[in-house]
C-alpha cells in the first residue's frame, strides 16, 4: 500500500473507535454498522466511513461490519495487534500516576522499567517492576529492545533523557516535561500539554463568540 | 459573526501558536509572517492562514502580523484573555501532580479549590490552597463561582462527582477518570484519556504499513 498522510484526529478516532468497539464485542454483538458507530462515540456516520476509507476498503456495503473483525483490523493499523515495552523515566507524582495508569496496560502498553534518581525511590517496586537508578537507563532499556520512552522528568533534565532514549534505541517518546525536545527524526516524538485540554474547554464555553 | 463549527485540530494548533508566539514576544520580536510561524511550530504556511482565517481577517497582506496583537487575537479566541477558575477534585498520585502543574496557571488557569475524601489529606495544603472534604465541594465551587471542573477520582466515583459540579455551576468538566460521563448539553466536558497519546506513537511509528 502507499504512504498516505493520515490525519492525526482520525488516528484519534479510530483509536475512540476501537474503545467502543470492545464494549460492543463484550455484550456479544456480532454485526455493526457505520451509524451505530458513529452513534456510539458522537460523531457522523460519514466521519466513520471516511476514517476507515483511509485502510482501504472494509466491510459488506448494506451489511455493515462484523464487530470483532473490524475491531482487529483497527487494533492492526494502531499497531495494537502486538503489545509494546515501555519505559517510564521519573517517578515524581505525575510519574508515579502514570505507572498505576489503567489504561496504558488495557491498550498493551507494559511498562517494563522505570528509572528515577532518587535513592529513596530506588530498590522499590511499582507493580512488579523494579524502580532503578537513572545510570542503569541505556543497559536495561537497550537489553530489554524497549520501544517506547515517557519522560516524567523536569524540564531541565529532559533533553538528556530523551538523548539516552534516543541511544539506547528507542522507536517513540511520549514527553510529559515542558519545553522543546530534539530528537533525530526516524523517532517519534509527541509532546503532551495538559493545558491544552483546558483550553479546548474554554475555546468552547465562548464559541458562541464567533 | 456567525456560528462556525471549528475543527478541533484547528484549536488544538492555534494554543500551539500561541505558546510560540509567547516565545517570539518574549525575545522582543516585533512583526512575523505566517511562514514564520509555521516553521516554528512545525506545520504549511497554508495551515496558519486557514487556521486564523476562521476567525475573521487579520494581519496585513504583505506585511505580516503584529506579534503582540496575533498573540491577543489568538488568546482572546481561545478564551484566555481572562484567568479561569478550576476545582480539582481527587488527590490521588494524578491529582497530586496536576495542582502542581505549572502549565495550568501559566496558561491562566487558577486551581482555587481542591477537594478529596481522605482525612489524612482534608485540611493539608497544596501551594495556597486547603485540601477540603467533598462534602463541602458544592457549596465551595457555588460560592467561589468557579467555571472548570476537574476531574481525578476513580472512575467509580466520577460521575457523582460530575453531578455535583454541574449542580454547583461549573460550565466545563475535563475528566481523567476512565469511562462515560453523562452532563447536560449546555456543559463542556472533555475525556483525557493518556494512552491515546501512545497509540498516536504507535500509529505512526508503524505508518509504513499502509
Amino acid at each position: 500500500m502507499k504512504t498516505l498522510k493520515i490525519p492525526e484526529a482520525t488516528i484519534i478516532r479510530l483509536s475512540v473507535y476501537s474503545r467502543y468497539l470492545t464494549e460492543v464485542d463484550r455484550k456479544g454483538i456480532v454485526t455493526i454498522s457505520s451509524g451505530d458507530v458513529a452513534e456510539g462515540v458522537g460523531v457522523s456516520p460519514a466521519q466513520v466511513r471516511k476514517d476507515l476509507a483511509y485502510f482501504g476498503e472494509f466491510g459488506t456495503r448494506g451489511v455493515g461490519y462484523n464487530v470483532k473483525d473490524l475491531h482487529h483490523h483497527i487494533l492492526k493499523i494502531l499497531g495494537l495487534a502486538q503489545d509494546w515495552s515501555v519505559t517510564l523515566v521519573g517517578l515524581g507524582n505525575l510519574g508515579l500516576a502514570l505507572s498505576s495508569y489503567k489504561g496504558f496496560r488495557e491498550r498493551g502498553f507494559v511498562i517494563t522499567s522505570i528509572f528515577d534518581n532518587d535513592p529513596h525511590k530506588i530498590g522499590t517496586q511499582i507493580k512488579d517492576v523494579e524502580v532503578m537508578s537513572l545510570e542503569k537507563l541505556e543497559e536495561v532499556v537497550a537489553a530489554n529492545k524497549t520501544q517506547i520512552g515517557i519522560i516524567a522528568v523536569p524540564a531541565a533534565a529532559a533533553q538528556d533523557i530523551a538523548d539516552k532514549l534516543v541511544a539506547s534505541g528507542v522507536k517513540a517518546i511520549l514527553n510529559f516535561a515542558p519545553g522543546v525536545l530534539n530528537v533525530p527524526p526516524e523517532v517519534e516524538l509527541r509532546n503532551v500539554d495538559l493545558a491544552v485540554n483546558l483550553e479546548v474547554l474554554t475555546f468552547n464555553v465562548g464559541a458562541q463568540r464567533f
